[in-house]
Order: structure tokens, then sequence, then C-alpha cells
């Protein structure tokens, strides 16, 4: 029977401020990337995801990220790599405790945001994540996009790198996201999504957003736990997996 | 042989400003209370700070602190005991990773600042960084003042309670710090402290600031670091220690 | 024609994360305390708040608060008074910039949260925030809780204090707010506390929990703007006072 | 007589943390680059810094930077337009009320590190700065590198662009800065920096790194104010300055 990873952002609250319903989340993905405090996430919210996700049986994941939570972590930093795989060390570790705490653990990793889309192109800043991961646990795995210098390098220091493909958005002919800038860049109608993934989990393929079909390798799936529909259409992308008769579960 | 720990708090730098010579400490004291990023350090001065202590035979600790950068963390805060025992776990987990991939890792907890000073009195947040420090592992040690709240409940809790008395303090003769509003509070004069520690450490005496001699059991003496004079100071610490027959070395 | 002002706290979102719907607020509301950054609102927020209050014709406030953003202001911290009273200047300053890029300017203060509550009774910290307002223009009236040192010093120091009562909160026979651990705390039902509103503005009573009325000079009135039914309390309020031939103005 | 503008950047202490001894840069400059926030400079120590200002008689500029404490503004952040914008106004506006206070004012702006160095050529975040500083006040100049997108836009927009030189910075043949990474990028020696300076300021031009004579025009020369030597070459340079009979004074 064929299974499939579901991966999510979750613990993206912090203090006063509520984002995503991660407790409704868990009743469908298989993954959790839980925010670390740099972008998100402050230590209660921390450890109370983790409770979540363990109870839930959700792995966790760390969620790094930039120090610039006025950002959420999305605006690319020109930081020095040495401090970088610093502040991403900081926070596994940070984040490892927590989850200790709850009976769980940290088993993989996923940059976010503005780190995510640097380090698929920019390789001193991808070196230094994959220095990082490997310095704290070289078997904890990297999550990324599918061609990317951090999957690369990964392989290449002895780390699993996991490609990933994302529910809710369009893909160009050759394999990248159409930017969010372009109509159509994003799905919103909860079937067209779950179709998207029931084929890439099925035929490990993509209908462009010009109607050709790519081949394309994603051992997870992300689906969005912050926007207004999204519990929804994590429910609708599982249910259709579902009864294709495929089971959601971690890469791991 | 008589034997006494000297700790110091140390990894106060944080970006672009310095604070305290943290390798020339290093040559004196035994215990290095590491900033954990909440009041000072960021993740790359945690990390040269435990590679410098590592490399020195220094004794690890976490220097925990309030989430105060611009109070450095020596202003009360009244926070929630819950949210204060995730943010220590929190602190704890992100240098202990640091200082594993320096192969260091972390033996003890002390403190920091206002939060120090609050769980001499304040049980409820005593109670919170008992039970972050037992819930990380039951074996760390965590520092505090004599007849301390935090030391009580750390013993009630099964963990043990390190009790430490201050280098450059005068003391009331009822065994309290002379406040830092009153002169003669801190003492300047390295022979002086020496002679101060020298008894502390030979004959578990203090003598007040009214002259009396006074009882006191500390396990560990604070040396502070941040100061100008701080190096001169513990060097002469630690020589007077030498001379009298005891040598300076962590209460593990 | 009674006249009666209806504050409430906006501009509370921060980055990513949003809290309240300060437009819909608007339509009820006479007076803006628009958050200085400091425990929450980050500039493009504030600016985007006093547009829109400017728009509306609502009466801007500084929200000044300690520098929390994890506690969203709400933790008392034992801040030194000259460096409260800086950091006050500060976001008062910064407030007045983006609101008059919008047109619009400053017209009084009211303190947020843990500083609100503080100063009711710490003298050293009520003057701190009088000093302050006083140094950047002493015709801002400053908001504060009848019978607290703010208010008191405000006017000692020449500064007009407004006196302030709350739609949602019940109140002891002596005037003070029942604690929000007690239950009846804070009222829900939107037709109880227009009620509650329209008797502070017409008689200048409130009924207290137990039932007894109790008189009460309030020139404002708090209506809380980020719970789930801010917005349709509000609209209560504004349609009783209005009923009752009371016009929702400014105080000023 | 001849007169040259000597900037330097100050206040860039932050809590605990001292950097620079301000009072006695402003013996020797006439400009101050006061630090809002962001990327240094707490509300205390922006208070203090103008008020050594406002008593040496050195005009206060806003050194506004990207929000980055811990890597002290030096990172190019991809800051969104409107949002830097927002964020220079907030600073701006912070450092007026506190000056004010002090009975002096803000009348130039100079953007930091890595802002200062990204608006070389990033035209939206340039004309980002620009409007900002002209939505506050279009009287208030700003500080850039000639030839600078920043300088360009500000004179578009009609805001007064001042031209600035460096010090003790070694210039390419082609009026670029020699890269920090490379040989002789910064000149140590004070006799060395002040003839740097005197060439500026009297022949308007300078010697490059391979010795060829270049003109620059600079309407200010900025000394650094954190390197150790920092005050004595400050000092240098003003007394160079005055033995060729050039004096010392504000652009404006």
């Amino acid at each position: 029977m064929a299974i499939i990873d579901l991966n999510s952002d979750v613990g993206e609250s912090f203090g006063r401020w509520t984002l995503g319903d991660d407790a409704a989340m868990f009743e469908s993905v298989s993954s959790a990337n839980v925010a670390c405090g740099f972008h998100a996430g402050d230590p209660s919210v921390i450890r109370s995801t983790c409770e979540k996700a363990a109870k839930a049986g959700v792995v966790i994941g760390a969620h790094v990220g930039y120090r610039d939570l006025a950002g959420f972590g999305r605006r690319f930093m020109d930081i020095d790599p040495t401090e970088l795989a610093d502040d991403v060390v900081y926070q596994i570790g940070a984040l490892q405790a927590l989850a200790a705490t709850t009976g769980a653990r940290v088993q993989y990793v996923k940059p976010h945001g503005g780190l995510y889309n640097a380090i698929v192109k920019h390789t001193a800043q991808a070196r230094a994540v994959v220095d990082a991961v490997k310095s704290v646990d070289p078997n904890l795995p990297i999550l990324g996009l599918p061609g990317s210098e951090v999957l690369r390098l990964a392989e290449e220091a002895g780390l699993r790198g996991v490609s990933e493909a994302f529910a809710d958005r369009a893909y160009n002919p050759d394999g990248t996201l159409v930017s969010r800038s372009q109509p159509g860049a994003v799905l919103h109608d909860p079937a067209e999504v779950a179709q998207h993934v029931l084929r890439m989990a099925t035929e490990q393929t993509v209908k462009t957003i010009d109607g050709s079909i790519l081949n394309i390798r994603a051992e997870s799936i992300c689906v969005h736990g912050d926007s207004p529909g999204a519990v929804a259409m994590a429910t609708a992308v599982k249910s259709a997996l579902g009864d294709a008769g495929v089971t959601v579960g971690s890469f791991l």
C-alpha cells in the first residue's frame, strides 16, 4: 500500500498572537514543522505544539529560520554562514529540549521561509544549514526543494535529503514553482488541491500550469496550515488520498 | 587538599557588542555560567564561549535569564511560571546543542540577574526554574543563594542545590548581601577580595560589614567577569587560594 | 446632548500576526489607543492603523507599553524610571512621525497592560510616564484609572488626567475592578455591556458585582477590541448609547 | 576659510553594552549619526547621546538601519520597500522626540550599515528611504555615497543629497571603496588618515590605492567612532585640518 508524507508548518503562534489551528491540522498530516522561536513560536507555544503532535502521533521536525520576528523569517538576510550555522544549532537544541519534556523528539529539519528559498541556490547558506544539522545529529534528514543546493550538499555530507512538493502551488513546466506574483500561482479549491496531491502521490507527476505533465519525485508534500481554509484543505487532501488507497504517513 | 569552585558569568557579548574577556577568566575559574541568548549571548558567542571553556577545562553551566536584552535580564519580570519554565528549558536546550558541537556539555544551571534575585523569595518562579531543570535533566545541579527558595525547592525535588557566595560583595551580619545602594557594598581591592574568598574557602566564614564573623557554607564562589579589573581580581583570588594550598576546582 | 468617549486598543497586529479588526472598531469608537511597537504594532501596522483612524475621524492616542513583545506588555517589569521615561518618549515620537505621514496627530497617551496596572500604585513608574509625556508635549492628556497615581501625578504636573471606566468589566463595591480570576469578572453579553456603559455615561454610576450602585466619573470608556465578539459588542454599545440620546465623541 | 564636516556614528551602545566614546568624539566631529534603536541605541542611550551632542554643539542626524540588533544592522535584508519606509519613519520620529527633550533636533538622515550599502544600487530600497525622509520632513538632507541611487533619488525628489567620503578607507581608481577583504582597505595610521582627509577637504581629491589621484567631491567625511583608536584618529584629523586652516563644521 502506498504511503505519502504530509507536512505542515505549525507552532507559529507567538505570545498573544495565534496563527493556525495546529491540533486540527494534526488530524490530517504526518509531519509537523515546528517553529523554533526565531521567526515564530515562543517556548510555551513550542512545548504545547510538541505535546499536541506527540499525542496525535505526528513526527516533529525543526522549522529553523532567520532571526526575524517582524518579518516572520520570510525576508532574505545576508547572514554570515558561520553565524547562520550557530543560529540553526541553537534553534534545533531549544526545540529538542522542549520536545523531550513532552516525551517526543526532533526527527528532521526543514528550513523556513526566506532561508528555505535562499538555500535553493545560495551555496554558502545551504552548506551552513547542512553543517549545523550534521553537527547536531547526522541522522536528521533535511527537507527541501528537489534540485536545491541544500539537498545536494546534504547528500554529499552523508545526510538524508528529503524532496518535497507543494499541495497548493502551481508548477511551471520546468519544475519550478509559479511565482506568487503570477495569476494561478496558488490553488484555492480543495478538490483541485486534492487531485494535485493525489497525482503527486500516486503517479509521481504534476500537471503544470500550461497543462503539460511533469515527473516529480516528492517524499513529502507540504500542506499550508496558516490560511483560512487550511484545515478544510488538509482534510480534503487526506480524504482523497484515503479514497485512492494512499495512507498518510511519515517519510521516516 | 581543599578545593573550592570559582564560577563566573561569561558569554555575555552579543553581536557587535563585546563584554568581558572570557578566555582570560578561564585561566582562573572552574565553572562558566554561559549566557543562553535571552539576556545576552548570541548563538555564535555561545558556541565560541563553549569552545574556550572546553579547551580550558572549565565546566559549563547554563546561565538562564529573563527574555530582556535591553535590560540585560536584570529587571524583575512578573512572568507566568509556566512560561518561565518553558523559557528555561528552551535556553538550556539551545546551550546543550551548541556545547555539544564543541565536545562539551552543560553540567549545571545558574539563574541570572533579576531571575536569580527573584527566586530567593518568589516561590512560584523558583518552582518554575526547578521544574524546568528537572524536566531537562534531574542530574543538573542548580546554583543559588544559601537559604533561597530555589535551593530549598531544588532539594525538595531531589535535585542538588549548590550554595554560592560572592567574592566581591560585602555581607550584612544576617548573611544577606549589603545592598548595592549602600557604601562599601562592593569590594574593589583585589587583595581584600582575595582575603574575603580565602576566608570563605578555608574557614567557611565571612567577615561582615560591621566586622563580625559569620559562618557561611558556599560550595562555589562567584567572581565577576564584566568589570574593568575582573581578570586581575580573578587572578589575585586564584593566586591567594593557591598560596594557601587551596585548589580551584569544580563543585561537581 | 450628552457625549461620551469610547476608546479601544488598536494597532495590535505585528508582522505576520493579525489581532483585532481595527477598521470595524472605528465605526463605533471615538478614540484609538494605537500600539507603538514595544508590546505590539510594527511600523507598517502603526501607519496603516493611523490611516484608518484618520479616515474614520477617530482621535489617535499613544498606547505605550513595556518592551515585551513575547508578553504583549502585560507582565510587570521592574524597569528603572529614567529608562521607562525614555522608552515612553521613544514610543510617542515614533507614533507621532507615522501619524503625521497620514495627516493625523497624536492627541493623548494611554499606558498599556502591565504598565497601566503598575502605575495605579507604583509612584516612581507613574512619575516616569508623566515626566515623559510632559517632556514631549504638556498638552497631551493621559488616560488612566480613577484614583490612580498616574492621574494624581499628571494633574500635579499640570497635565490633564482623563479617567476611564471599562465597558466589559465588573466592579467591586469599592470601585476597583473584579479580578479576572473571579467568576463574573468579565461581562460577555452585549446587551448587559451596553446597559453597563449606558449607566456609566448617563448616570455616572455603575452597578457593582453585589448589586449596589456606585458613583463613578469616567470621561472615557474602554471597549476591548481583541476578543472574538469585540466588534459586535462595540456596535451594541454605540447603538444603545444612541438610542438613549448619547453621542459617542472624543473627550478632547 | 575652508570648512569641512566630519560625521561619526554614535549612540551605538545598547543596554549593558557600551560601544565607542561619544563624548570624546564630539570634541572632533561636527555631525552625529545617532543610532535609532533598530540596529543599536536603546532610548536612554539615544537621549543621553543627544544631550552630549547638544552640549558639544554637534548637529544630530538619524542613523536609520535595518531591524537587526543581532547583526548590528550590517546584514542586507530583502525587506519590502513599503515596510522599510515605515521603519525609517518610525526611527526618525523616535529620535526626534528624544532629541527634542534635550533641546536639540534631528537635522539630517544617514542610513546605516547594510542599508547604507544596499541603497548605493538597490533602487527600490533607496526610494523607500527617500520617500520616508520626505514624508517626515523634506528639509532633511540625506547623507550617502557619491553616485549612489539614494542620492540620485533624493535630488530627484527635491531633497538635498550630501556626498560623503571615508577618512580611513582606501579608494579604488574608479572611486569605489577598496573591499574590506582586500589588504590595505582600511587605513590605521592616524597621520596617514589625517593626510587622506586633508587632501579630500582642501583639494577635493583622493590618492587611490594604486597611487593615482582622483577627483572626489565630499561635503562630509565619515570618521569611525567604534574602533580602539577612534578618538585618537579623530583628534589627529581635526588637528591636521586646523593646521591647514580648515575648520570642522556642519554641512548645513
